[in-house]
């Protein structure tokens, strides 16, 4: 019989809870917003302990959390949210409390990392061990695979805050990230649409410039990424990448950028087949929850 | 006893070739310049023909390599140097080349994977297994080791040819990338310095605002690396790296940038240990290529 495990896409918005062995054996599934680290958790526990009634044991529940987390099995505050500024979160013990609760192995990790998890396991990244997965939202978050684990090192990779070029002579906007001005996020997340254009994102047509300038800023974030990681493929998921034409866009724009400098068929004649939407849609992001359940089960 | 290996660093210039067992017991090196594959390989496999002769066999041969290379042990191209602009070198398959002569096993990656493998085994990044290595040269080559190996991918990392935010009214030089105008290597490189200043590198004074200029390109390029790779350590290497106080200002610059966002002590309190200058100086190459042939040995 095939074990059931638990996953959770604990976001900054909302949480996504789910049951299931698979894309193909989802047995029940929940959402509800992150308020404060006491409701949300709770009712994640709640969410659990029912389903574990109805369905039977979960073998581990996997969470891909937003961050920055500690994901350092050796340090003392492994598996908590750190210094997030979303106000209550920080060092909120995420493990802790779910081993407390549910006492079954806890799988953590970042949410991105998590998204490359199920990409690489039921989506867009099938038989790949190096893939970059970007969302492009509220935030821009970057996480992956190298050599079929995901990227940790130092804490875990922070994407959205890498730079690319901006010239202020053709897009004045300074950008919104609080930390850093107009890094990637502060010049291409949702919000920055949004105060660019006076705008949401979701409500700029097709063929709007906006689409184009943020096109043009994700492709330098690519080509970085490129140039940087070597990635097999690059996912791009996220709110603003369901827009009709924008991936296209950047395909374009970083096979212009890159110029034949990196002489792989991949870029030179697959380019579609390179920088994809993810296979799992939105859902990568909880079903890589259920690969660190399942990982963590295993270890 | 220990066992004897061979090493090479492969560069576009020269050629670094070295036989022993580690930075303490070289038994002997030789260099010369890079002219055509026939002359250069055949100097290099008439070195190690020479010193085998003298000290015994050698285990194996590890080469750092100039790229861009084919490392896919899977392809019919692996272990060549594919599409270069060098004259003479595009499609020089270093590895059956060196096989046929020696008749060892022979290691292979690129000069700055090799790079980091040295100062991994010896240098700057003992006991961590996720690091950068960045050369500023000729032109400027990244590479590194993620969860204890070394960086491949697609191809292998370009970390060169990434993007910076470039404000040409303060900086009109428009960059000297064949391929890219201002990427990194373009506007940062030792002949990016010697084009805007009319200087070499070596020529510029340490107060010269060449220095904080060029600072100010490789901390965006670091603090970059930092956010999509998370490495433990970033070693800075190369020509224009040996100019006295530009580590200094680098590090400076990467924690001002970074802006306290990514919090943890090795950036908010141990830069000075967290950027560093190679442990093996002028020597990383070679001896990576040490380690390289210790591993393909091992295997």
């Amino acid at each position: 019989m095939t074990p059931l495990y638990g996953a959770v896409e604990a976001g900054g918005t909302k949480f996504v809870c789910l049951v299931g062995s698979g894309p193909d054996d989802i047995r029940a599934e929940a959402r509800f917003p992150t308020t404060t680290p006491a409701e949300t958790l709770g009712r994640t526990f709640a969410f659990f302990r029912e389903q574990r009634a109805r369905h039977g044991a979960l073998a581990a529940v996997g969470f891909g959390s937003f961050g920055p987390v500690d994901l350092d099995p050796g340090s003392p505050s492994y598996g908590r949210i750190t210094s997030t500024p979303k106000p209550g979160w920080a060092d909120t013990d995420i493990v802790g409390a779910a081993r407390a609760a549910l006492d079954v192995p806890i799988g953590f990790d970042t949410d991105v990392n998590a998204a490359a998890m199920g990409e690489w396991r039921w989506g867009a990244a099938l038989g790949l061990d190096t893939i970059v997965y970007l969302t492009v939202g509220t935030g821009i978050g970057g996480g992956g695979l190298i050599g079929g684990r995901p990227m940790h090192g130092l804490v875990h990779p922070e994407m959205g805050h890498t730079w690319v070029p901006h010239d202020r002579a053709a897009d004045p906007f300074a950008g919104c990230c609080p930390f850093h001005g107009d890094c990637l996020e502060g010049l291409a997340s949702g919000p920055a649409m949004r105060a660019r254009w006076a705008m949401a994102a979701e409500d700029l047509p097709a063929g709007h410039p906006a689409w184009r300038l943020e096109a043009h800023y994700l492709a330098y974030a690519v080509a970085n990424f490129v140039c940087t990681l070597s990635p097999q493929r690059v996912i791009l998921g996220g709110g603003v990448m369901t827009s009709p034409h924008v991936l296209a866009l950047v395909r374009e724009a970083v096979v212009s950028l890159l110029n034949g400098y990196v002489q792989v068929p991949a870029i030179l004649d697959r380019i579609d087949d390179y920088i994809v939407a993810p296979g799992l849609g939105a859902r990568s992001g909880v079903l890589g929850g259920l690969v660190l359940a399942e990982q963590c089960a295993r270890a």
